[in-house]
């Protein structure tokens, strides 16, 4: 069995703090002490352990990551980068799965209960207003891919979704499309929102082009297939559809190549996020790139920056998006001279 | 900024460690100080927390979850049941990325320094003497999708990998097929190894037949699709290829489209998982299911039960697999009568 910090501290005839004290770095411990831990230490074979040092510091280095979408193949990527990110700082990633669970105060307990140091919310379709609650309760908090603000109460790292509607517009716009449509995510989240309200933007005062917008039940292949399927069956498709995300634009892909259309002539898709799969040859998606990897290094950085210093002023960061050009949009025409 | 144990301690007039033991189950402390600790606490809004109740108990209610493939969907599912299983239960998931780290030494150090109470192996390309070497060290070790043996070190929860190779083998016999391969993951794998073993065992003495095996570089949808490539320049396609799990067989899928054969009649494919996306309906794989809920829910409760009891008896837990037909394998032939 491997040896305690008690064990260690009964040998030394010294108090557990004493023992937590001489291995944490910068904590104040008398000469005398630590050499009587250290020999107790190395003759027992003890090694200092995170529990230990949060004796003293209070600090668990325990970060929290909140998901609430374990089905949507971008939190592999999120995953991956988060905990690598954190083992690369001598953090400790803690994952708290929110799926089917809204409730900020029951997830705040949770947390606490945990011992997070602090959290990243790591979603799209939770409310402002979750994150805010945990800012409250004094908990660090960093929303990533949530909705930024010019006023922001809790610091945000994203992109600008209100930018990538229009740029998914003017995409079409370029390539001539006549009839474009928007196939967001959730209604209720930030992220079909804003992307809806760029998309509209951008396209207000075409009166020569039709322009619909619907919306998918969740970020999920499923959802954004029944949701397609729905479309094909009432006659209303159009030649080019934004969605969501990737997840939803492959459920739209499968919906509009069961019905026998083909793509990119028939119908195009553009998704958003760029996960990995979106390149799989057998999906090639074009699709607008949300940095992630960016993201979530720079979402890491500002929870220990806010660790630090609890009353930093919030900011938002946001990241560059590009359109990803692959199979299912046309090329754009050549540019006459 | 949230109260800490420390400053209830002070308010109490007691050590720390009274504070502690007051909110633990079990723990011993005296009528007087409980009660000038719980009069500190409700006066100062203080809930404890899994930090205050390891002081006491040793135990920090962390399970390790050790995985090295962030890039394959199946791992969704694990993290998925992992978080919602210790949730359940009171007990807190922490994420370990062994991506590019097979060093048992130096992860069993990052545990330590984590703190974990136990830790679940969930990886089928780790060797046994992984999770061996945790265990050898006094580390709770269960090695989920690991290689079970009549005489185990460690306690694995899985499947029986040869079985798979048979089953593989059977369903094309059955159907007819006279050209089968295996196109495994990994080659050092002991899922690869276990697989291939029941697929040749099963086929053997059947002359009539040209049985084939090969290997995929790594568990993903890259490897499948170029060694599916390989095969088809050098003019080695075989009817019928069983691949060692879901995304190899979808990256093989995509290779064998893009050489203009059709599935399942040129080309049939079998997976190993039955992952989300082998359902979805662009994919459409036929499949054998590793029961990955059964797997995970069964690893979480013996790791338990190990950090209970530390000397308890090795044993290995397996369960059962079946074919899930979808549209990659042929129907099969009628019964005659």
């Amino acid at each position: 069995m491997p040896v305690t910090l008690k064990e260690v501290a009964e040998r030394a005839g010294v108090s557990r703090s004493a023992v937590s004290r001489t291995f944490t770095q910068g904590a104040s411990v008398s000469d005398k002490t630590r050499r009587k831990v250290e020999k107790a230490a190395a003759e027992m074979g003890y090694s200092p352990n995170a529990l230990a040092s949060s004796l003293t510091t209070g600090r668990t280095k325990l970060i929290g990551l909140v998901s609430n979408n374990f089905h949507n193949p971008i939190f592999l990527e999120v995953f991956d980068l988060f905990t690598q990110g954190l083992q690369e700082r001598g953090l400790r990633p803690l994952l708290v799965n929110l799926t089917n669970e809204t409730d900020p105060a029951h997830s705040l307990q949770m947390l606490r209960q945990y011992s997070v140091d602090g959290v990243v919310v790591a979603s799209s379709t939770l409310p402002p207003s979750f994150a805010e609650a945990f800012k409250a309760a004094g908990m660090p908090v960093v929303h990533s891919f949530g909705r930024w603000s010019t006023s922001p109460d809790v610091h945000v790292v994203g992109i600008d979704n209100v930018m990538c509607g229009r740029m998914a517009a003017a995409a079409r716009i370029e390539r001539g499309y006549q009839k474009v449509a928007f196939l967001g995510g959730p209604q209720s989240a930030t992220s079909t929102q804003d992307r809806l309200a760029g998309f509209l933007d951008a396209l207000e005062g075409r009166s020569s082009m039709q322009v619909r917008y619907t919306f998918a039940e969740a970020y999920s292949f499923d959802a954004g297939r029944a949701e397609m399927r729905r479309l094909i069956a009432e006659g209303e498709v159009a030649d080019a559809y934004f969605c969501g995300d990737d997840v939803l634009s492959i459920g739209a892909l499968s919906a509009v190549r069961d019905a026998g259309l083909s793509v990119p002539d028939d119908v195009a898709i553009i998704g958003l996020n760029d996960m990995e799969m979106a390149g799989w040859q057998n999906i090639n998606l074009t699709t607008i790139r949300q940095p992630i990897r960016e993201i979530i290094n720079s979402s890491i950085e500002l929870v220990v920056a806010l660790i630090n210093e609890p009353t930093r002023y919030p900011e938002a960061r946001l990241f560059p998006c590009k359109l990803v050009e692959r199979g299912t949009l046309r090329a754009l025409p050549p540019v006459k001279h």
